[in-house]
């Protein structure tokens, strides 16, 4: 018994040590213009000597740098700490049905290098996971990083997925892809820790690293649509991974019927390959599409979206359409779990933000039946379409800065 | 400066010698045949002497009592310690637009009274917050408990609320109550502390304490219909305590139309009135009924369930109809959310039950998007008609027990 005792109050004392270490480590990365040990001391509780000793591992380790002395009203002036940039790195792969997109960060979340190659349209897994490697490796020859402070590979894939297995169920806008390791399958290949998470829940956590916590939906707008959350400045993940799926949610009395048995549902209409459908429908398109080829209909919606700016009405009834069905989900997921913020992202935003004009918001204000006690700010994502990618990155250095990470670095 | 350094880090002792004493109390909380001081040391982590101490300071104040003790292979037979039920109490109001319930809990959350009154038809928010007071010293008087033992009084209420200041804002189904500072009118008169939240937040509490926590909706039922929700453990609120507005959500094709705009909403299909007025509409209830007269529509609403009950075709079509809207809400929450159970109950979930079946809880899991990665189950609340009351008392026990209570006990 008293073996057992020691043993785990040494375990604890390990934890607390480690913890001790990351409250430091967080307060540097929370003072961009650097922090004294004195200040640390102060903002921390920690005494002077427990300061002194974590900031000598931290100095070795490479993750903190010394940088200017500031000069105080009587002794010696002080040195400020700062988190070097260049202490470790992460890599970011985003996969989406339409593409692929790749980054890798440095310590304090800048983008040194990023990439992105069109999804092939055949759908083989492995030779997908053959490019992906290929162009990790290219990654990291381009940028010249030393492959040994490259913490891990953060990988963003669309939803539901097996977070402890590492794998892709059954991804509806991914044919083939049914129970791929892809987890398993780059690490082994590229020899560094890798993790996997939900698009959604990569791009929220992109955001929170950029722009702040506290309780927002990050609406995705891909091949699919989705919902990443940050709730209480966490990324919110549910029990197993998978939440965000909104496609199902009723956001309209005169919409598209959908396989569900319901009509008006927000994934049918938002998704490009029905945008497009309606919009041959209703004559907003000249074209005859195949809507089953995705670079076809990805085009299509790019000259849609062109339609309706240059002013055809029946391409601004499209439009204005899925702009009011997807703020009527909006207004419903922030009333449900109370939000202050929405911010709107993903691969198709940028053809689709022009819609999402001011009239639209305030009808959304106006109906928000919290507005007198809560108001919602709305605004598009400031990472542009690398959100996934730098999200996915971000996790994995999530893994530097937290006691208890909520993904799994498989390395 | 070093004195602010000096007093931060002196707080921040008091801190750690409260985190510490908060982290044996749970220990102990957590293991209802009792735990002894070296099992305390050994799951803790913490030293012998500081268990010791703690525990001391613990019997002291009455929160833990000695038990029996448990015979050891050799050496002094160890004393269990157990909490002590009569450590603690705390009062439990739930304030419904039809019912008002009272309990009070020991500190294991155990109820010793409770009471419940028809909420005055009469909007008179001076004359229901004096009775409310009445009956809180009529508890009191009639279980005998010490004053000096009672935490406080938590107060559930429909929202929003301003939790703040305590004070309902605009509860759409309690007119006259527009900006009441119910918390603080209680607590000046009982002169205890006094904590005010939402009834959906204060029922998923209840549900946590008795239930367990995991990832949980509770689907409340009354007046309105609501949301609690339980994430990672922990009773989830919002950015302004106002999480849970579900009844703008649309959740039918052909449902009501409803005065946001929309046809379908999960509100309208739900609450009693709509109910009733639906019944009499379809003719599955025979007599006429002031559908602005609340005890009249309450009275309808049981006679339709029994019509319904009874085999009435167009009082089952109602039921039927409510059940399948509710379903898919729970159905679209779970979704977004990632949970894996959902819990019913409230006021009118007593009245309401028979009709949730488990045909059409089978029909729930076979919709259910993610049924194969996180099956959900469905049960009604364990703790009946008074959860909301029971919630609201477990909000105050929670002061208790955690170093960061969630809500202000004003007092």
């Amino acid at each position: 018994m008293s073996s057992s005792v020691a043993t785990r109050r040494a375990a604890s004392q390990g934890r607390i040590a480690d913890f001790n270490q990351t409250v430091i480590l967080n307060a540097i990365r929370r003072s961009p213009d650097g922090v004294s040990r004195v200040e640390l001391a102060a903002a921390t509780g920690l005494s002077a000597q427990a300061v002194t000793n974590i900031v000598r591992q931290l100095l070795a380790s490479g993750l903190i740098a010394e940088g200017r002395r500031a000069p105080i009203a009587r002794g010696k002036p002080r040195t400020m700490l700062n988190l070097n940039p260049d202490g470790q790195y992460a890599i970011g792969v985003h996969l989406d049905p339409a593409v692929i997109t790749y980054v890798i960060l440095n310590l304090v979340g800048e983008t040194l290098a990023h990439a992105s190659r069109p999804t092939p349209a055949d759908p083989d897994p492995e030779l997908t996971t053959r490019e992906i490697v290929a162009q990790i490796e290219e990654l990291i020859t381009e940028t010249g990083v030393s492959r040994g402070k490259i913490v891990g590979v953060g990988m963003a894939a669309p939803g539901p997925i097996d977070v402890d297995r590492g794998v892709l169920v059954d991804p509806p806008n991914l044919s083939g892809w049914q129970s791929v390791p892809l987890r398993d399958a780059v690490r082994d290949a590229v020899d560094l820790p890798v993790l996997l998470d939900k698009d959604v829940t990569a791009a929220a956590s992109a955001e929170k690293w950029q722009g702040g916590g506290g309780n927002f939906l990050f609406f995705y707008l891909g091949t699919g649509v989705g919902a990443g959350l940050v709730l209480n400045d966490e990324v919110f993940r549910g029990k197993t991974h998978n939440s965000g799926q909104i496609g199902n949610m009723i956001v309209s009395n005169d919409g598209l019927p959908c396989s569900c048995g319901y009509t008006g549902c927000l994934g049918e209409g938002s998704h490009p390959r029905r945008l497009v459908q309606h919009g041959l429908a209703v004559g907003a398109l000249d074209d005859d599409v195949d809507l089953d080829d995705r670079l076809q209909v990805e085009a299509a919606l790019v000259q849609l979206a062109d339609n309706a700016l240059t002013g055809r009405a029946e391409a601004i009834g499209v439009m204005d359409e899925m702009v009011r069905g997807i703020l009527k989900g909006c207004e419903d997921i922030t009333l449900l779990l109370d939000l202050d913020r929405i911010v709107f992202g993903g691969p198709h935003w940028r053809t689709l933000s022009p819609f999402f004009t001011e009239e639209r918001f305030s009808e959304l204000y106006r109906r928000h039946a919290l507005q007198s006690i809560q108001p919602i700010t709305v605004s598009g994502t400031r990472i542009g379409e690398d959100v996934g990618a730098v999200g996915a990155a971000s996790l994995v250095l999530d893994h530097t800065f937290s006691t208890n990470p909520a993904v799994l670095l498989a390395g």
